[in-house]
């Protein structure tokens, strides 16, 4: 079966294998396994020794975003967050519930988010201290550039924590470059192509260290994890992690640093999602963008408006096919959506491609007129 | 190697093997295999179908505490907490940090609570509306009994939250006869012997429900994670899940059936906890508790007061004899722990109780004298 989700991805037949051993987190052995993670996750951040800090979290990329602005910004403190996504979406429902007060700008889930609409939001309104943004939208494919958005923050005098789950190993992100993140998070299971179960942030020690107290929670409060680390002398995780998941992100990174790094990973994304665009078109379906807007980390599609169309038959048809798309839709309007990360290759693509013709004849439906 | 700790366990082949695989959480094939999970989980925690609800949640123990402590104790409510171990300890943290108004209960680490004190506690604070309970403290090895607390929160008119981590699977609990009981949490890698990755909480479904609103997290809402997985009508699970932990929690749970469920887990832990009991003694040393207060998940010992004895120097002594064991403690006393859990039988107890003899022979450090 080829899984093309947006995470957990389909992963290498020896990065699971990993996963298959009963590991004690403190044993000495896994020790230096674990601080070897710490180190590469902080070197592909672009992050600079004894400033930057590689902080575990256990569980889902939405724990991990809402220990970061927990941890940052303070209870009752303000956060803007660019709002064109799903993603965008729950990142304003996780820190609203959690206390902060929440400025989300408006924008379509079809474009980035530009640098003059934060700026000129962060000039309206002096209170807010942070602005919380989703690096790539795995609903619509969307990507948000720190490289545009972070200046801007910079300029204002302002804060950026960057949610990168979808998008780290595979964009391009340089901490040492962008002083005002003070954050940066991610999980083990999407581009750096892992298993799922652990979040990761790559923290400002001096950002990290101010917030003690914030958090208002202390599973989610990062600057306790880095002090228990600290404490600990080895880099201690604090709590029990999922052991397995961090044996086979080792491997991944591995995998990761094999194939030629960051730059490596992402042409190869590009391409699978070059090769999906191109290929739907073909096929007369509407891509969710226009090639200029489309990220490489998953193809969204229009649904095809003939009424022979039904999502879960057709990620069924395409399952028997061998293989497995998401079975929901989180854009603004009705589509599927095509991960392009992941150990799969543009052939394995064309191998989508193929398969999607097959499952809509099967289905009987038709395209081109429905979808222009 | 002999892994003797309380969690990660040592798993069966079969149960780790199924981590080695990719899974899509909501794909078809996958939901009913969650959805056995969830039942058979109600089912050893004796819920009563339509009352009670299996609800998961990402992370470790200490998460899962949070969220039901979150959930079902109001924002500047006030909780009871048994004090009586390292891990009452975090659960006095937990509470407290998330904004909960904690009324410690003093005891020594060296026996359970008693329903005299909990009742007393109870009668003198009326704004005390939840016990939250360790059910088995894993520092010590002490079982504190819902079977005699449970009835004195229940005749207070209090609510009760069991902190079941590291009992649940081998200490019997029905909360058909709980109806005091909010929810019991626990997590896949210990007594049921699955790898580490998810927790769960066993909640009651009229208390979960009357609780919207409290939690002040979205993460850690339980009440929220109830809602989303009816309103997806297969019960989804909210957030990306360990997937591939819960694939083995499936192969562990059948392996804990066909054993002969909670009563023959426990037969089995309690003859490996007697065999270490009673093994150490015989090598001089002296167990942390009596018989009488030892419960079958860890066997804690007092450290030999001898200067040759250091606790990493052991426990590496004992790696090198293939039995690894913790490499820290948490009483009240300087201990070392031997997890009596996970996929361990007495004869590996009694391997173990060579395996210290001749580890404490080797770092030359004498007992007896030093014990008594």
């Amino acid at each position: 079966m080829l899984l093309l989700i947006p995470g957990p991805v389909q992963t290498r037949p020896e990065t699971r294998a990993a996963a298959a051993q009963d590991i004690a987190p403190w044993d000495m052995d896994f020790r230096p396994v674990y601080a070897g993670i710490r180190e590469t996750v902080r070197q592909i951040a672009g992050g600079i020794e004894g400033e930057h800090a590689t902080l575990p979290l256990q569980g889902c990329g939405h724990f991990v975003m809402e220990a970061a602005i927990r941890t940052f910004v303070p209870a009752g403190g303000k956060v803007l967050i660019p709002h064109n996504g799903a993603y965008a979406d729950r990142a304003v429902r996780l820190a609203g519930e959690a206390g902060r007060r929440v400025v989300a700008l408006p924008g379509p889930d079809t474009r980035p988010v530009t640098a003059e609409e934060v700026a000129a939001a962060l000039a309206a309104d002096p209170a807010i201290s942070h602005v919380a943004m989703i690096h790539n939208e795995t609903g619509s494919g969307i990507v948000n550039d720190p490289e545009l958005i972070g200046p801007a923050v910079r300029a204002a005098g302002r804060r950026l924590i960057l949610d990168s789950v979808s998008a780290f190993g595979a964009l391009p992100i340089s901490l040492a470059a962008h002083p005002e993140i003070d954050a940066l998070v991610f999980t083990s299971g999407k581009c750096l192509e892992g298993l799922p179960g652990m979040g990761f942030a790559v923290a400002r020690i001096e950002s990290v260290t101010a917030a003690a107290g914030n958090a208002g929670s202390w599973s989610f409060d990062l600057s306790d994890i880095y002090q228990h680390a600290l404490r600990a002398g080895w880099g201690s995780i604090r709590f029990t992690p999922a052991v397995q998941a961090l044996a086979a992100f080792r491997v991944a990174l591995d995998l990761h640093d094999a194939e030629g790094g960051q730059p490596a990973r992402l042409a190869r994304y590009r391409e699978n999602a070059r090769v999906l665009h191109e290929g739907v078109r073909g096929l007369g379906l509407t891509p969710y963008l226009p090639w200029e807007a489309q990220g490489p980390v998953i193809v969204t599609v229009h649904q095809p408006a003939d009424p022979n169309f039904a999502l879960q038959p057709f990620v069924d048809a395409l399952k028997r096919r061998g293989v497995l798309i998401s079975n929901f839709w989180n854009t603004q309007a009705p589509t599927f959506r095509i991960g392009c990360i992941g150990a799969v290759t543009p052939e394995d693509m064309r191998t989508a491609v193929a398969a999607i013709d097959a499952a809509l004849r099967e289905l009987g439906v038709r395209r081109r007129e429905a979808a222009l």
